[in-house]
């Protein structure tokens, strides 16, 4: 079973493997995710509603920068095929702006899930005003305020990540703190890349969780601090994928850590969340809200 | 104007100041990305459509997690008041998943945009599988490959960036190249958040540019290489806001670093590409084309 899936191709997203367990070979249905420009809005709506309906698996193909009549072109060729190939109509989702290229998109033999079409109508006769005709925004941050400041945000999370310097912790808009391997540095990545944000980020060793007071670097900045906390079984298995059977990975090391941590976050008044069960996007979200924090760019 | 706007809001959205230059005071339309998870599907989607009418001036606000009767409430009350403020209907774009917290949102004062409802009702009838009523798909990469591939990726991009590491050249699947200031940092970050790639990157400096040939850290891993380009004045513009007046930041220096790094990715058969015009997103899209590099993650 797994074999053929694989056959048919390295990408089947699998969602739900007990969907699988049919005897007959199960053909699965082709996704595309198409624009004129990277995709990724098509690709991150499409994904959103692919969710939906778990039980199903799909393959995805991103098919971006369809920008002429010869690549419309292309991509018709490429789910006209995946539709021979498998058989069921694929699922072609599109933020196309150029008439004429939607147009030959649409031709193609699929189910067609504009995204822009319907929206794009209702917004012009909401506002009285009619859309442009470029295609995308993939240029709007470019010689921007809002470039500099996201590359700014990035380097910033660069060179004060993991307590590497702490000197510069009056220009952050906030700190991240929390255990080894608790999730601050992809956190505060993505807020400088997302958000623009600011984000330092500093681990509490084992000196500083059962000294029962903040690092000096962090007592000036009590209030730009946020805490992460994760599940002792879940950093625990994060640990041991990096350093099996160590004491750093012991489920006991892991326990005491979180609870000294905690009582850390709790006397010393340090706002926190509980990570475990979130991907880097919710994280980063549920600080903003819980935070108040405004996003720089965006 | 540039003062009423600012009591109006911090927050406005001014794609087009052209648009404003008119004599009497304008009210600028409130369009909100609303959603039970992080919003930022509803978010990407709508300021793409919004981009589309580059003219209007939008004030912006994202309202995430709006999954209880309470918050759908509440975000109501947010979407009226904005309309009896302004006197004209908000732009509500939702991504709501939960029938009784849609009808809730859908009741306010406004032009309601729902990304969902058309295109989950299409793909039902073409599937014939009716969508989960879970919301959203926030959890998806938790305790997962994908999880674990982003998080790798992004430690991976960190313990390699700026030429600081170079032993473990053999597990990146690029290495990202060019002058100090050419937006290599931020690439690979991004393709690490996004794609799951462990990109490294390596400055080329003036020692090495001017020797004709690839340093040797470099020379093994040729095949991975990919080289990133940027106009002579976009970059001297960043350098100058880094180190004003320095001979780093100077016309003369930028364009001679530029000539000789396009010099060596043409001798060392190099593939390239032109980053001066595009965001992080786009500059990450465009090498996946180009390269041809599989995503290791979505």
């Amino acid at each position: 079973m797994e074999n053929l899936m694989n056959s048919l191709s390295a990408k089947a997203t699998i969602q739900n493997r007990s969907a699988l367990a049919v005897d007959k070979p199960q053909v699965i249905r082709v996704a595309f995710f198409i624009s004129d420009g990277t995709a990724i809005t098509a690709e991150t709506l499409g994904r959103s509603i692919l969710s939906q309906f778990a039980s199903v698996p799909f393959e995805t193909r991103v098919i971006p920068y369809v920008d002429t009549i010869e690549m419309a072109q292309a991509a018709v060729e490429h789910i006209n095929k995946a539709y021979q190939t498998t058989g069921i109509l694929p699922l072609v989702f599109d933020t196309i702006v150029d008439p004429d290229i939607r147009e030959i998109i649409n031709s193609a033999q699929a189910c067609n899930l504009d995204m822009y079409e319907g929206l794009i109508g209702r917004i012009t006769d909401e506002i009285g005003v009619e859309p442009d005709a470029h295609s995308g925004h993939a240029h709007d941050d470019v010689d921007s305020e809002t470039y500099k400041s996201r590359i700014d945000a990035v380097h910033f999370a660069l060179d004060n990540d993991d307590g590497a310097r702490t000197r510069h912790y009056d220009m952050a808009d906030i700190i991240l703190i929390g255990v080894s391997r608790s999730g601050k540095t992809p956190t505060s990545l993505y807020l400088a890349l997302q958000f623009g944000i600011r984000a330092a980020n500093y681990p509490l060793t084992e000196d500083d969780l059962f000294d029962n007071q903040l690092p000096k670097a962090l007592q000036p900045h009590r209030e730009k601090l946020f805490g992460l906390i994760i599940d002792t079984e879940r950093l625990q298995k994060i640990r041991q994928e990096r350093r099996a059977g160590s004491r750093y990975a012991s489920f006991k090391q892991c326990e005491e850590e979180q609870r000294a941590i905690q009582a850390i976050y709790m006397t010393q008044n340090i706002p926190s969340l509980n990570v475990s069960e979130m991907s880097v996007e919710e994280i980063a979200t549920r600080i903003l809200q819980i935070t108040g924090l405004k996003r720089r760019i965006g």
